[in-house]
């Protein structure tokens, strides 16, 4: 290795420590921080933050990185070590091109837009929240003029969570995808409902949670290389790709999400846990994008835990732990109860066939506000028009309408997508994976679940952030991200629970 | 105040920051990290320290110092302004004195050191540890020569720990507690030993944790502001002045330790919760020394915590709780079996009355190899002789003799006698507080300690490290360090137990 490049690396490694003393940092604060720490632990967070960027960005790095792109040029283009030098140059300029007034602004812009967020969402009043989105729109706006022109505005904020995703690919996806998914749910309006009743009742927490933690192992989730613990919002985190960590949470008016919760977090996890070892304390390190992150998660929440084969495992076990809650419930009853389909107001609460949906809408407004098409005082009546579109239903109230998330007030634009990106992404390498293991429903229904961690592990997770997004896929899958596989799997599992 | 003043406390404050972010990197890594993350903790806690080291040693605060020494010149000694500036200057000059490479020579010296004393102590074997030890003390001896002469050379090891401290003084302070000591031993083992055989059987955990919280919530500490979790040593350590936490731990040979452990720690914690707001985030927040720490933890766990007063409050409970351990043994019985006297060969396990034995012993060895008077292939020959001479008795082999401490494998020389100082300036407060409130006996009979508490708070903590400890225990309490309060009460809490 060259003397620059090992220069490079050891720079990078202790970026690399900081940030994981970042996570530690946020995961303390949302597990066991006592309730007076958090203004100490904003100015700790503060501080290491401070201290990352600045030596992120530092010139070192920076002449660094020239030199080496020249020495490496003409490298093989799938080596490992020009796969470093193109992500790091990738993060390098896009924490050195915004001037760090730009940052401040967006920072104090954004914490105001939080604190009104709160208090419009409480209030249930979109007028209190309007001017503070407008300037994180315009904030987001002015973000975008820091980098060379792209094909669209929206593409330079795509690019934060998705590298190298288009606006234009997006729009491709989600124009083919609406109509399916939209006519799909038509059809499961116009069919009996599903019973869930049995949902809905109480459960002994103590007995969930233990549940939950069989059902981690059974999926490979390696205890000694991780823990779970309680949190408000259920995450998963990690400090190295030896101490990847998740939380989950009991919900009283909805007991098993915590198991669906802890699968899901399960799927995070073992990405982060089947990592190249060979890339930690550097830039290629971690998940490629929160989208195939999000295929993990959802793989193992939906496509495994919400399975039939799964549960003709586990039911018997589930209704011994339960028997007031599921003894006399049978296996097909509970099954359609945890897969009810329903069109709702809340998209965290969303099922798998609406869950799009809601992303959808989000995608539509946050293009249009970039590109100036959507005004953000019309957000609210253009929200409620669009929610009687997709899912036939109306907000009674903004609380439930367009004031329902989290992320604007934050000044996060171009995120949603990932989510949705995410469940097609699980489906089409879901039809690679049976295609390679045709016994996998077999295994399943004995509780084996192996093979279907070895196969991701060698065909996706060593890549670490090796390959971008897109082209990780098409290397696993063959295709680049589209929405096929998953119409095919939606119409067939709930063509099936709904008799359509 | 000057810009110049302003520009310290702000470069501070971030170095306090990277320091608090170490302890929670130390707090996690000893009670919920999983077992595989310790190699990337490491790098982590190398990283944070490192960078927390270069900005405290920068030249910028090198420049800012010398600066505004001369500004303050002439300020009044006592403000807090002179003070930040005095301690600054302190921890400024042991930070910068010591070479880097000699930091470096000292790590992989104490590395190996520690290995070595692993071995050599599971193998009972000295011969293993000594030529780690001579490196040890030689590099403990060219520490000294960095800095200023001093009276004695061991005078710049016990600076480290007890700011000002004297080897003079303190050899002063044992040579009177000594013999003294000595005299009281020799009576009480000339008397009929107690019971405590019913420490030594089965306790529930649970009920034992449940208990030790109760208790620290009667002696004042706030849960909101801390919390307690489980690890193998019990430590306390804090994040803010408002994130101070504890640990316990269950030992099945010794149950109710799990109780005294969480009194004790509960006694470190309440004097940081107790120090000034106005110090945040600079060097003079936290305790002032260790003794004086040690004389926090010692006075809530032993002078508080095996009181009589106390259990006359407590004990029903506690009976109640352990009907089958305790529910027939009397509060005389119990109390006089929880201040059991018994010379003993480990430390740790020591009770009052012998425990500053093992200290006068360890720190007239270390005195001995800093002075080059004890050479270290003596010291396992000279310990057991000086364990019969103080306390009649004689280890069996030296991992119960003089390889049980694992300081001296890191290199800490200097810091045991700030254990039994501890002792000795708990009892000086004890005289002070019960001549200030004459029914605290009465009031812990009910089980009230709030005013002992506002008595330490207003006397003590809130000066955190403004005065240097000798300073703050003779502005507290009249005198400075000896050993005469401690003396009369052990003489009298003793005499009583024994018949003497």
């Amino acid at each position: 290795m060259s003397e620059k490049l090992k220069q490079l690396k050891t720079l990078l490694a202790e970026v690399a420590d900081l940030n994981a003393v970042q996570a530690l940092l946020g995961w303390d604060q949302q597990t066991y921080m006592p309730q007076a720490g958090g203004e100490a632990r904003g100015n700790q967070l503060a501080t290491i933050g401070k201290i990352s960027h600045e030596k992120f960005t530092s010139d070192v790095i920076g002449k660094l990185l020239g030199d080496l792109e020249n020495e490496l040029n003409g490298a093989d283009p799938d080596s490992d070590d020009l796969r470093l030098l193109n992500i790091t140059r990738h993060d390098y300029d896009r924490a050195t091109r915004v001037p760090s007034e730009f940052v401040a602004e967006y920072a104090v812009v954004t914490s105001k837009a939080f604190e009104a967020w709160m208090e419009a969402r409480g209030k249930s009043d979109f007028s209190i929240f309007q001017p503070h989105l407008e300037k994180v729109v315009e904030l987001n706006q002015r973000y975008v003029t820091f980098f060379p022109p792209a094909d669209h505005p929206y593409d330079v904020l795509l690019d934060q969570f998705e590298r190298g995703m288009k606006t234009a690919d997006v729009k491709a996806i989600f124009n083919a995808l609406s109509p399916q998914q939209v006519e799909l749910l038509r059809a499961i309006a116009e069919k009996p409902q599903v019973d869930d009743s049995f949902l809905h009742v109480e459960y002994d927490e103590k007995k969930m949670w233990d549940f939950s933690e069989v059902i981690a192992t059974k999926f490979g989730y390696d205890w000694e290389r991780g823990r779970q613990d309680k949190s408000a919002h259920p995450f998963s985190t990690n400090f190295s790709i030896n101490d990847v960590r998740i939380t989950t949470r009991y919900e009283p008016d909805n007991p098993a999400n915590m198991l669906f919760s802890t699968m899901h977090e399960t799927g995070h996890a073992l990405y982060e846990l089947g990592g190249n070892p060979a890339y930690e304390r550097s830039p290629l390190a971690g998940g490629t994008s929160l989208a195939v992150h999000e295929s993990q998660s959802r793989m193992w929440e939906n496509l495994v835990g919400r399975s039939l084969p799964f549960w003709e495992h586990f039911y018997p076990e589930f209704q011994k732990l339960f028997p007031a809650q599921v003894g006399n419930v049978d296996l097909q009853t509970f099954y359609k109860g945890i897969n009810k389909v329903e069109p709702s107001l809340i998209r965290v609460n969303a099922d798998e066939a609406t869950y799009n949906m809601h992303i959808m809408l989000r995608l539509e407004l946050e293009i249009g506000m970039i590109e100036g098409t959507v005004k953000v005082k019309d957000l609210p009546e253009i929200w409620n028009t669009k929610m009687d579109e997709y899912l036939g239903i109306t907000p009674p109230n903004d609380a439930k309408g367009v004031l329902q998330d989290i992320h604007w007030s934050g000044g996060a634009l171009g995120y949603f997508s990932t989510y949705a990106l995410g469940n097609l992404v699980s489906a089409q390498l879901w039809e690679k994976i049976t295609a390679d293991i045709p016994d996998l429903e077999d295994q399943f229904r004995k509780g084996e679940f192996s093979a279907l961690l070895a196969w991701l592990r060698e065909k996706l997770h060593v890549h670490s952030r090796k390959y971008k997004p897109q082209e990780l896929v098409e290397r696993v899958t063959g295709s680049r991200i589209n929405s096929d596989a998953y119409v095919r799997y939606l119409k067939n599992k709930f063509g099936e629970i709904y008799g359509l």
